[in-house]
């Protein structure tokens, strides 16, 4: 549940929540108030129009902002991070968060023109996983690349006309090394301009007849390969 | 699109089109009525009823089913395959099919109480894979853990409490062989009864905080691990 995880990350300013909801989660809103946090009770109605979500649940946390700036996410020596490049679906950002996540990634770079990641759409999609890593965002794609660079990685595009195979040797090699993934968007990919500036494009091998994958899926299947190459 | 993908892969019944969609796609109708389908000129509210899409495309096909027995999906000495057991979401089906294609799989299997693939929304979400491999049912997901065996492949279940760690040397020397992946349900994975009987339960090993994936991208992770186990 994402305000459990809210409360745990980030300051919690304020806590809508139904007499319903404050019965079923008397715990978080202890937690809440022990935090500095106001509590204000809503009717269902209300709740339902603040969280803009199909099945509320009653209860709606107001949190700072997440995000902290490019060069702060990138501070400690990151070994794994995630760029989402002109990633505008944010369903498809919140479950690339989660599987950065999962991956042990430590940062996730929103560049260009991407989806706002406090989108209640993203926040739920990935089932809290946006208060477990630190994000930041610059519509500069190139300055993030840039700025994954100064950071000790090697900037690597998930890209269907790659150079290298994800599961040939140079891949191996390079993303045992520290390196930032780059995702594009759903229905182009990384911008071409941006790809070249990368210091390398790889390729997840198609065996069947399907054109390519999803963003989401493709995203795990590249960043689960960092985690096999540090694995084995 | 979908409807170019049915052209190739199923008997085409009838061909639900309207005025602007024949204009644009003359080809396929062309090829639908060469093919001896019939041909009816619709309205775009009609066809919008028809394709239940919220963007449809004034072109709808209607075809045979597509699933077969699942001993005949098996037929042919099978080395991956994708077993859906209990996945009610229809998006999610596609996309795992989608992925299953990707990956090269030669059947998937719909086990339990899963959703029908013909569903529109997971037609969609299988961008016209659902027609590129054998699609079989079974609601007796144990007769089709029995029948993958019969066929020489080795069950393993994804699952988040496995006994093997997806790139431990032991899951790496049973994905060089033929196997079927076994995937679950979106809230509780495959059933406790079903996973027990498998030959082998393998987890995706979570390195930060985030509690699992979600179904789509743990599929895509295990099948393309099968992928890596084979290629290198």
């Amino acid at each position: 549940m994402a305000v459990r995880e809210a409360l745990s990350a980030a300051p919690v300013h304020e806590l809508f929540v139904t007499d319903a909801a404050a019965a079923r989660h008397a715990d978080l809103v202890g937690l809440a108030a022990a935090g500095g946090a106001r509590i204000s009770p809503v009717t269902d109605r209300a709740a339902a129009g603040l969280s803009d979500t199909v099945t509320p649940q009653g209860i709606v946390a107001v949190c700072s902002l997440l995000d902290v700036p490019v060069a702060a996410a990138l501070a400690g020596r990151p070994t794994l991070v995630a760029v989402l490049a002109g990633v505008a679906d944010p369903g498809n950002a919140g479950t690339v968060i989660r599987v950065a996540d999962a991956a042990g990634a430590d940062a996730v770079l929103l560049a260009g023109n991407s989806v706002d990641p406090h989108n209640g759409k993203a926040v739920r999609a990935s089932t809290g996983s946006l208060f477990h890593l630190p994000l930041a965002r610059d519509r500069d794609a190139m300055a993030v690349l840039e700025a994954c660079r100064d950071a000790g990685l090697t900037a690597v595009v998930a890209d269907p006309g790659g150079e290298l195979d994800l599961y040939g040797p140079a891949a191996d090699a390079l993303l045992r090394g520290p390196h930032a993934w780059v995702f594009g968007g759903e229905a182009h990919g990384v911008e071409a301009g941006l790809a070249r500036r990368a210091d390398h494009r790889v390729r997840i091998p198609i065996l069947g007849r399907a054109e390519s994958l999803n963003l989401a899926t493709a995203a795990a299947v590249c960043l689960y390969a960092s985690v096999a190459a540090r694995t084995r």
